[in-house]
């Protein structure tokens, strides 16, 4: 094999496929990146058996062939070399030599065929949207996966498909996130739970631009990302996800509604005063229109008042802060909605459209 | 005790003396930050036992006293308060109660009495110079102390002044790092080892603006740097610092002259290919006026050239990338000088003036 590119193209293609380097494998061959050079089309490839990637390089081929390089020595050495044309030429032992200006590396490969390509992916099954939205929605659901396996498919987020509504419900069993974005046609009902850690890896991908699309493709066991010149494919998690739907309910005794930067920053505070392991919930209780935000652990106290305004019953209820920065943290709106029935009863931050949900279990306490 | 002052004043006097709290102590008196108010002056110190530091703070005392708090949690409540003032208050139990706005918090203080108070330091022999230059002389030596303390004086770096030099020297036995400055005045003959952790501290601290002063106080065992409205004060290492002038040569049998950022990047791109534990090193081979830089190692072989201008031998000679690297990262000339005798000699990197000196030991290679 033999290919010319420039430096910064080939970075470019090897930063996208180290997202898809296990840091730890027992297959060697995985934490290689596949240079796939025939014609005029050289292809990056990497695959750690869960997610896949493959990213088109703009070059030159002089002599068709594969390459599996050691991802880190690679990208570590296009990464300090000149910014200039480098070319990559192997011989009959894998032998690999990267050129440019006056430097030239030599470092070992393996043998291309010895790779694992990533599936084929059946293209009926397709959704259009723009890169903006899905990097977005991932961002705004992805911190409520469970990070525990116990559950695989807590691990996962639903993508769930009804006409032109792409709902994405992510849930750890202490919350439930929900955003519904729409779609600019209608697609055949479909529902997949997609592993949370690929969509962290494609979201570091995309360029969150609003006039750049991705095309969605999505088959029994896979799902395919395609944008620009890069694919991203990853193995569903099988089973069916919870029915989200018998856990909302639209009743409430107490709706507030509060500035959004003066709670997080209030609840923050008060996250300051709790150690880990120590489950201390914050207090917040609710008369008038006044929010008293309490807390009291060992490392001292925290009272705060914030002006609110209020419908319907006072409470006082107990929740970890962080479960509420969390959602608070990804809702763009200045003036957020508070839905509570009960201290023991879900409270849900939503808007008026249901554009997201967040509910989020409250903490016993002891007032 | 009852102080006030701005949250900002507070956070800024908190952050300088966080430097001198130590991570991990026995002594829980320590871990705290001393408040300090009679009159209108607030002081906040913080003390390591070999590192103190003191700064005052703006504000208004309404009562004297004094608290010492728990610096982590302290500095982490400051951090998050509203930007306004900020009120604390003590009880006669070293409840500390921190008001600002809406927000109210109470942390349990110790008594302030219990504190390790700064030492006094004897002001009779002083150096003043600008806080851009020692920040800058401790930047371009501090990398070449030891982080082994099996020989304490290696970890500090010496402080010699005579007449109007202060000459700066740290070395770790592989090289020597020199710096010389040109102060305003003629001082007393003075030499010191100041601790290289306390140095890094300080430098964090000051401005690094040419048109602020920082004064410095020596004594036998202490060393005081006064700035803006902060004293850092630090023990310093008994002993007697190495013979450095016996060390150094003016001989040479090659001169290079080279572009700095062109060797260093070419360095760097060698350093790649030695994995930790690895102690290959890089070959540089001078054939008239040319620089070959080879690297041969269990990940790959690196080969580079590069254009130099040269005064005497031709010479092959090995070198640990990083010595070379670290030395050149602190010189801001373009084109260095690099002098060197024989393969086992040390190597020379200076200026004509020789403001700065950094000899490197080269490394023996197997050609």
């Amino acid at each position: 094999m033999k290919i010319t590119c420039t430096k910064s193209d080939l970075l470019n293609g090897v930063n996208i496929v180290l997202k898809a380097v296990p840091s730890r494998t027992t297959m060697t061959i995985l934490e290689c990146i596949l240079i796939d050079a025939c014609s005029d089309n050289i292809k990056l490839i990497s695959n750690d058996m869960e997610l896949g990637i493959e990213t088109m390089l703009f070059g030159e081929v002089s002599r068709n062939g594969m390459i599996a390089v050691n991802a880190k020595i690679f990208s570590e050495i296009v990464r300090k070399l000149p910014d200039s044309m480098v070319t990559i030429e192997t011989d009959d032992n894998y032998q690999t030599t990267i050129r440019c200006e006056n430097v030239v590396f030599t470092i070992a490969g393996k043998r291309g065929e010895d790779f694992s390509f990533l599936p084929d992916i059946d293209r009926t099954k397709s959704l259009t949207l723009s890169q903006f939205s899905l990097k977005e929605v991932i961002r705004q659901t992805i911190f409520s996966i469970s990070d525990n396996d116990n559950n695989k498919i807590m691990t996962g987020e639903l993508f769930e498909i009804d006409e032109n509504i792409l709902k994405v419900i992510s849930l750890d069993g202490h919350r439930i996130s929900i955003r519904k974005i729409e779609l600019d046609t209608s697609y055949e009902k479909t529902k997949v739970i997609v592993p949370g850690k690929s969509l962290m890896e494609v979201s570091k991908i995309l360029s969150g631009e609003a006039k750049d699309e991705v095309n969605i493709f999505m088959t029994k066991n896979h799902i395919l990302f395609e944008f620009d010149s890069t694919k991203v494919v990853t193995r569903l998690i099988e089973g069916e996800y919870f029915k989200i739907d018998q856990m909302l309910s639209g009743d409430y005794e107490t709706k507030l509604k509060v500035n959004k930067k003066e709670l997080y920053e209030c609840l923050e505070r008060g996250a300051l005063l709790i150690r880990e392991g120590d489950k201390k919930p914050v207090i917040i209780n609710i008369r008038d229109n006044t929010m008293e935000i309490n807390i009291n652990s060992v490392a001292g106290t925290m009272h705060e008042e914030a002006e609110i305004s209020k419908q319907g019953k006072d409470i006082m209820i107990g929740f970890n802060p962080k479960f509420l920065m969390d959602a608070l943290r990804v809702i763009d709106d200045e003036e957020v909605s508070l839905y509570m029935v009960n201290p023991k009863a879900p409270c849900y931050i939503k808007n008026e459209e249901e554009s997201y949900i967040y509910l989020i279990l409250p903490v016993n306490f002891i007032a």
